[in-house]
């Protein structure tokens, strides 16, 4: 099965809003082992739509459609679908009815533009959108020998990503064909940079059957390795694959799932009933705000101390004032007793640590832009690690903070 | 001036990865006036390659592709460009040189793969890439009367940037013909649902001229307006529709530029010489990462304590147990003495503390899930805030972020 994707809005094309939901739904069709053939954005414009629905249903057997679907003049994705599939807008009775129960509570957002929103294409299959106004439409269409199903969500990403779970995925799966399935397995490897571990693994690469693909995914020091089939390769086969290339590849392994790095860090924190925090001061509360993302955060996530200013360093976590004078704020001396202040004042089991020279100001010779200390405090001692990176803010922090959780991440392994 | 962009990667079509690239792009030609007609992403695929390659050139003067360009096989946009273009790869010294001196503090990373790095298609101009070892390159045509620029960038953002930046851009300026100006102009409005919004300045909208365009960009609790004119109407006669719709809009408005929130209290402080700090629990480090995410942030910015559990809330920043026993750690009393133990254990003039129920799980009858407490101390005194919010947790902590921003923003507006 075949899937196309079309985002639609001014606001993609002129880079004010990120296409996240593109992301988000070539991952749950990616899951349903649905290959997303192509995604395109276009403007809020009729004949731009158009042409990317005809050119969609030339060759997908799914076309998801986001966007455009406001109670605002902007809006014309619906209009367009349902003249493209020769019909009108109709009121329809089940949704203002929902529309009434959704707003029963907030009075004051309901007027007549909300009112538009009952107007549906009389040629559509309407699935209701449990937290949103707008209307989620399907048709069901033969093009050739082909059944296209074309679906319209909204562009508001939470209201796109229930739509897509809860009414979208299980009508496809309701009327889909079986095809072939794709099966993937990761390997995340930390430290090594791409091209030196492709010639690394490049034997293991080049004695790969055809019918399976390796695709290699950089991102802040990790690189993700995907080894993909499609369908013509068992699942046991890639793991057959998979068992050759690990001994290759020796400590740099930080996972063999896809899992983001800071989920992983709590999986052994569970497994330890350990705690941890964090004390910041490049890094700012990037460290924090991941390790608190997931629900079920507070079984192992305490607190964090973001000690921009030396003043914080020393009051809050107790850095002592000789130590930033002697060594200065970026220092290995000074990052231990930053992350042995975040576990005194969090009282957690582990802290991390990070000061450095986020750019792109504030380099000296000594210390230039990107010299960044990390520390691991554990119940028995402190892990250090200077890191050299570039030049760019931004990157700094985001590397800072991953190779910071790797190295927790590898400690509490080995507990 | 139009512009098409093809992103490539396999691993934006599974979504592994979100495609940041294309919006950093369409906002580099929106600034210089270059309207892209649409963003499609394709697979590390020749034929589909050469399909979005030819549907591009058919209608638009510039052609950027990103990605496919590392040195492991995987990558094929190189060898598929040299020859959609009726050439082959050939080793360029200029590259070469290019990649020794860039590796020369890092020998580790050069080997084999490295070198086909230097390979180069050999019609194509080379553009300098300053920060990686894939080669920029540019290709110019004609198809019909019309003269297209082709060019080729990594996949990877921050080499992206820089080579769109440094390179591409000043390329294109240099090559190409003027035409009609985009100006935009923006409205940042908070608190008014988008549908009532647009009742409210219906009247205003319907009058707007032919060669105006309206667009409502909305998330996490603001409205962005954003009225462009596409070369017919002039910029003052935009500025004199904002200064009609102003009045309309109250003291809603939160600014009248588009700037991210915490730079427009960033700008606030610096005006005052004042320092901020937060207290987090249920935002977990947002709050901190976007106050300290710009560089010189450490101007108005000192710290941040991320309490996420009880004994943090009471232990760093002295909420008092009896509070949190009578009132419960989500309530008014405790947000105020977090925002107050902030102001006085980081030392800042003003601090912002938020404690709520993020969700999915955790919601009692009286307080149930999205119920969120915010709090901003000033010197003289602390306001309070209770928002009542849904059920999705990243939708709820980036909301109150930005609700506990705005509140703070209109208080230093007014002093």
């Amino acid at each position: 099965m075949l899937a196309h994707i079309i985002t639609i809005g001014d606001e993609l094309l002129i880079g004010q809003v990120v296409d996240t939901n593109s992301a988000f739904i070539c991952q749950e069709l990616n899951n349903h082992n649905i290959v997303v053939d192509e995604v395109v954005s276009v403007h809020d414009d009729r004949q731009q739509i158009v042409s990317a629905l005809d050119n969609a249903m030339q060759c997908a057997d799914l076309v998801l459609l986001t966007g455009g679907l406001g109670p605002t003049k902007d809006d014309i994705t619906k209009l367009t679908l349902a003249r493209y599939f020769g019909g009108e807008l109709v009121e329809n009775d089940e949704v203002r009815q929902h529309i009434f129960e959704l707003y029963s509570s907030r009075p004051q957002v309901f007027n007549s533009l909300t009112a538009t929103q009952w107007l549906v294409p009389q040629n559509a299959i309407i699935l209701p959108n449990r937290v949103g106004s707008a209307p989620l439409m399907v048709w069901m269409r033969h093009v050739g020998k082909r059944e296209v199903i074309v679906a319209s969500m909204p562009g508001v990403p939470y209201e796109m990503e229930i739509a897509m779970r809860e009414q979208v995925m299980p009508f496809v799966e309701a009327h889909r064909t079986l095809t072939n399935a794709i099966v993937h397995r990761h390997v995340m490897v930390y430290g090594i940079p791409e091209s030196t571990l492709a010639l690394q693994i490049a034997q293991w690469e080049a004695a790969l059957p055809e019918t399976m693909h390796l695709a290699y995914l950089p991102k802040d020091g990790i690189v993700r390795l995907r080894l993909s089939s499609y369908g013509e390769a068992s699942a046991a086969q890639l793991d057959e694959r998979v068992s050759v290339l690990l001994p290759l590849l020796g400590d740099a392994v930080v996972a063999t799932e896809d899992k983001p790095l800071e989920v992983l860090v709590g999986e052994q924190l569970l497994r330890l009933h350990a705690t941890v925090g964090s004390a910041e001061s490049c890094t700012g509360g990037k460290i924090a705000a991941l390790l608190s993302k997931h629900a079920g955060s507070s079984d192992f996530y305490k607190g964090s101390v973001v000690a921009y200013s030396n003043e914080v360093k020393m009051s809050v976590l107790g850095v002592e004032k000789t130590t930033l004078e002697e060594w200065g704020a970026v220092s290995e001396q000074t990052v231990i007793q930053m992350a042995q202040g975040a576990r005194r004042v969090l009282g957690t089991d582990y802290a991390v640590a990070t000061s450095g020279i986020a750019g792109p100001g504030g380099g000296t010779a000594d210390k230039p832009v990107g010299t960044i200390w990390t520390a691991v405090a554990t119940p028995e001692k402190v892990y250090t690690k200077l890191l050299h990176l570039g030049t760019l803010r931004d990157k700094n922090t985001d590397r800072t903070t991953v190779a910071v959780l790797v190295n927790l991440l590898r400690i509490l392994q080995n507990k």
